[in-house]
Parts: C-alpha cells; sequence; structure tokens
C-alpha cells in the first residue's frame, strides 16, 4: 500500500517536469486527475461486479470502458495531445477520443476472449484462472443469457469454483462457442475495430498509420 | 484502499485550485510532494519499528518527526507560506520550519505520555491500547533504558500483550515514572516548547501571537 502511494506521489512529480507551460500543465493535470478518477471508480465496480451474480452486461462493459479503454489508451492519448505544443483543438480531441474509447474496449473483450480459449503458451496464463475467479466478463455474461437453460446452469456452477479443472473448462468452452456468444463477441470487436479506424480517418500521417498499427496490434493478437 | 487514493487525487485536485499564480503553484506543489514523501517514509519506518525489539530512541524521534512534526504542523506551515502573495522569504520559512519541528515533536511527546498516563475521560481512548500494541513510542523507548531489570523486563513482557489488564497497565506506569522517563520526556517536551516560542520570537503579529497560541493548544494538554 504504501509503495502504491509512492508511486502515486512519484506520478504527479514526474508529470510536473513534463512542460514549462502553466496552460499547457493545467490541461494535462486535468486529464491526469480524470484519469485516476475513472480508474478508481472501474476498481471499485469491479470489484462489486465480482461478487454480483445479477450482474448483467452493461455492468462489465462499464468497467472495461472506464478500467481498460480510458485508463490505457483514451486517457493517455488525450494526456499525450494536452501536453503537445499544438494540441490540434477540439477535432483532434474528439478523434482521440472516439479511437481510444473503441480500441481500449476491444482490447477488453480480446483479453475476455484469451482469458478463455487463447493459447497459454502464447498468452503466457492459464486458461483456468478467469473462470477460477469467476470473472463476470462481458463475454461470459453474454454466454449466460444465450446459454440453454443446462448450458447456464453449467456455467454458473463452474464460474468462482477454485477445483475447476480442464475438462470442466473444456465444458465452459463449449456453452460459451455454441450459445453463440463467442461469435457475437467477435463480431462486436471486429465492429470496435471498424469504429476506431473511422475515427482516424481524417487524421495527417504518421498519426493515422501509428494509430492504425496500434489498434491492429491491441485487437488481433493471440497472447 | 480506494477512497484512500480517490482522498489521493481530490487533495491534488483541491490544491490546484489554491492559486492563479503558476511560480506559486509550482512552489506549494513541490511542498505537497515533500510533505506526503515524509508522511509515507515515516508510516513505512513506524511499521518496522511496531515489531522492532532492537529499536532505540533515535528510531522513534525519527518517526515522530517524519509522522507527527513534518505532516502535522511543518508542512502544512511551509504549504500555508508558499501560497502568500508574500512568502517572506527564506526567514519566515527558517521560522516556521524550526518552530514546526520544536511543536510537531512535542506534539508527539504529549500525545506518547497522555496514551500511557491520560484520563481515558478527557483523552477519548483507553490507556491500555498502547500498551497492547506494543507501541514502542520515545517514552517507552527511554523507559527501557533507564529502568532497572526488574522493570526493563516487567515492561518488556507487557509490551504487546494484547491480555494486558489494569492492574499490569498500572505496574508499567510504575516503572516507566519511577525510571525517570517520565519527568524527562517532560522536560525534553518543555525545551522544546521553548524552542518554538524562542524561534517566532522575531515575527509579525497577529502571527506570533496565533503560533504561540497553537503550541500552547498542542503541547499543554490533557486530551
Amino acid at each position: 500500500m504504501l509503495s502504491g502511494d509512492l508511486a502515486f506521489v512519484w506520478a504527479d512529480e514526474l508529470l510536473e517536469g513534463a512542460s514549462d507551460d502553466p496552460a499547457t500543465m493545467a490541461r494535462a493535470r486535468q486529464v491526469f486527475t480524470t484519469l485516476r478518477t475513472e480508474v478508481i471508480a472501474g476498481q471499485y465496480l469491479d470489484l462489486e461486479l465480482g461478487g454480483d451474480t445479477g450482474a448483467v452486461e452493461d455492468d462489465a462493459l462499464h468497467v472495461a470502458l472506464l478500467k481498460s479503454a480510458r485508463y490505457t489508451v483514451t486517457r493517455p492519448l488525450l494526456l499525450g495531445a494536452s501536453l503537445a505544443p499544438e494540441s490540434g483543438g477540439r477535432r483532434v480531441v474528439g478523434v482521440l477520443r472516439a479511437y481510444g474509447d473503441a480500441v481500449g474496449l476491444a482490447f477488453q473483450l480480446r483479453d475476455d476472449i484469451l482469458g478463455l480459449f487463447g493459447d497459454p503458451a502464447v498468452t503466457g496464463k492459464s486458461c483456468l484462472d478467469d473462470l477460477r475467479e469467476g470473472k463476470r466478463t462481458v463475454l461470459v455474461l453474454r454466454a449466460l443469457r444465450l446459454a440453454t437453460p443446462a448450458g447456464q446452469a453449467l456455467l454458473e456452477r463452474s464460474l468462482g469454483d477454485p477445483d475447476l479443472d480442464e475438462a470442466g473448462a473444456d465444458r465452459c468452452r463449449e456453452v460459451v462457442a455454441s450459445s453463440g456468444a463467442l461469435a457475437s463477441i467477435e463480431t462486436l470487436l471486429a465492429l470496435r475495430h471498424a469504429r476506431a479506424v473511422r475515427a482516424i480517418d481524417r487524421l495527417d500521417e504518421p498519426a493515422r498509420g501509428a494509430l492504425g498499427q496500434l489498434a491492429a496490434l491491441a485487437i488481433d493478437r493471440q497472447g
């Protein structure tokens, strides 16, 4: 906890040296404050989500937006933009916001899929962890909604079971796939990717190319 | 933990509104960063101190300086001074630093005494807590150094004993008083008080009067 607090202070100190211009720093600090507030709110909601058997997809999407999209993509981009000598004004901010939220959410959805269907040799983490922890990801919540009653029961029984084995996880994967949840999340992911690409369409190079590459790396990955 | 993190962010936000002048804010932020770093270091050292049977008075004084004196008195005064339109320059900073460290340390020493000898009806807390927690305060460490071997053994046995009762606490108090530790800490306290009063001697009114009153309130209290 104390190390975390100290890192908090150091982050403030580092930001302080980012620019000598007071107006620039005021903009940057405002973004940084929003970034921190959002990730704290996201973490709180994620804790609530973990134990909430009545959670719905919108809850998980909200957490993914705050904890993954905003914190990992959107706000860091806006922080960089706020520090640029020519910030590009409202148009660039709007573009980065639309791009960041779309890429960040798709990044999290890819993470949900890899957490269940990924190759542990590539992802570096077991495919059992998310299930054993009972993580109510968008993917899992959608499967719970779309599956047959028997499939739902199997998923509910398996989520959060610390003793779940590979055979049990295989049965969960089968439910998630046959319910149509996996395919529909892949579609959602592709839609977000397309939205992100569209958002940066009118940006100049090299920004457009770099952000296009970043989106592909975040979304079309195996691990 | 998340509430604490959020309060951290809010503190930053509040400070941001303290002045419109960039140079003033840069000064204030620097003090605020030091304040936070010191209290985190103090808290860490205090945790170490709690379980360290080889702790000596200097360790406890260092914790009291960082956690109590600097955090509660010195840095808040310097923070206020940094925000003042006329900061008064190095002379005022030096005065506030000397005053704050002296008053803050005396405040903590008074706290140590009240934690052991205070009237629970006035202090609002039991006189058993500090002993049961095994707090190695400056007062306790001095008593351990000055007491007879039998007194030392009794103190060591009682410190951190969760079942310590009023009779046992009375025996501890007896050791602390008869060892001379209590009287010598009262003397140290009076010396710090005198140093604080001397430090503000050349300040103008109403600052001198207000700080003199604050010192008396912090040091000569029953609860």
